[in-house]
């Protein structure tokens, strides 16, 4: 099962690439995806849009882990991130993905065992579950790859039938 | 001038064109995209997104006039219409359109002149300056066309630069 975490944003856009075939989940590329601030809104999402559907093309995940916007943000915020959310959706959609979206709280608990764990924490358990013995920076990227490590200890079950599906096509 | 109108939102996406060559605006077409509640929202994304894409192949606007959310609403409609609005936006960059957006009072100032208009006055001043003698249902397209009026009012300017690149290209 291969998952890709993305903690969406105009201004920064983090995903991160988690492959699990074995015991051990494997990290296959991270980063951050940013728009020119010079640019209007409109022409920063379809340049958002543009760079996701490539690096969907290239990642070819199983599942798309997305952050989910808490409601403690404003509307503004909220518009925002929605705006870039929905953009990674469809294009999750349509590069035939499974799109599921966890609270940072959600990611925080799954990875480090806490939820009210520190950013700094949550990189540190990051790194080591995924054996990166580098900074990760920018932490967007971090959190993104927290996403999907998430998913994968959410989705055993998702993981397991995955497998086997996987198994039948090669056996057949 | 082209401009299409959007009322983005996931369940009810209201659309309308309007053409002003000559002194009087026409309407070209009008109406609603709606999304299957039974699927995820996702789903219902993607789904959104290539209604809007054709709809932007068929109606080739100028511009599309999308309407902003309000900061008087709550975070979880400010998600879910910024995921819709922003698929707009992306979509319509996407097909060469200049992408404003206007307030409902915006909107009805522009249409009515006055911005606290009823939903009713509305309708009945988009359907007068379109010269349209049946009702404009649903609700979503009267706005949409309500929309594409107001910019028509707010860019004279605008418009006379289009109308002169165009004749431009027209010479050449």
């Amino acid at each position: 099962m291969r998952v890709l975490g993305i903690d969406p944003g105009l201004t920064r856009c983090g995903y991160g690439l988690v492959e699990k075939t074995g015991r051990k989940p494997v990290a296959l590329s991270a980063g951050v995806i940013k728009t020119s601030p010079d640019l209007e809104v409109p022409q920063r999402l379809a340049e958002m849009q543009a760079e996701i559907r490539d690096l969907l093309i290239e990642a070819q995940p199983t599942v798309v882990a997305i952050e989910r916007v808490l409601f403690q943000v404003n509307v503004s915020t909220a518009m925002s991130v929605g705006r870039a959310s929905g953009i990674v959706m469809a294009e999750a959609v349509n590069a035939q993905a499974t799109v599921v979206e966890y609270s940072p709280n959600e990611v925080k608990q799954a990875v480090t065992g806490w939820g009210g764990a520190s950013k700094e924490q949550m990189e540190q358990m990051v790194k080591a579950q995924l054996n990166i013995d580098v900074p990760l920076r920018p932490v967007d990227a971090a959190d993104a790859l927290g996403l999907a490590l998430c998913h994968l200890a959410h989705a055993p079950t998702a993981a397991a039938i995955a497998k086997a599906s996987e198994r039948g096509k090669i056996s057949s």
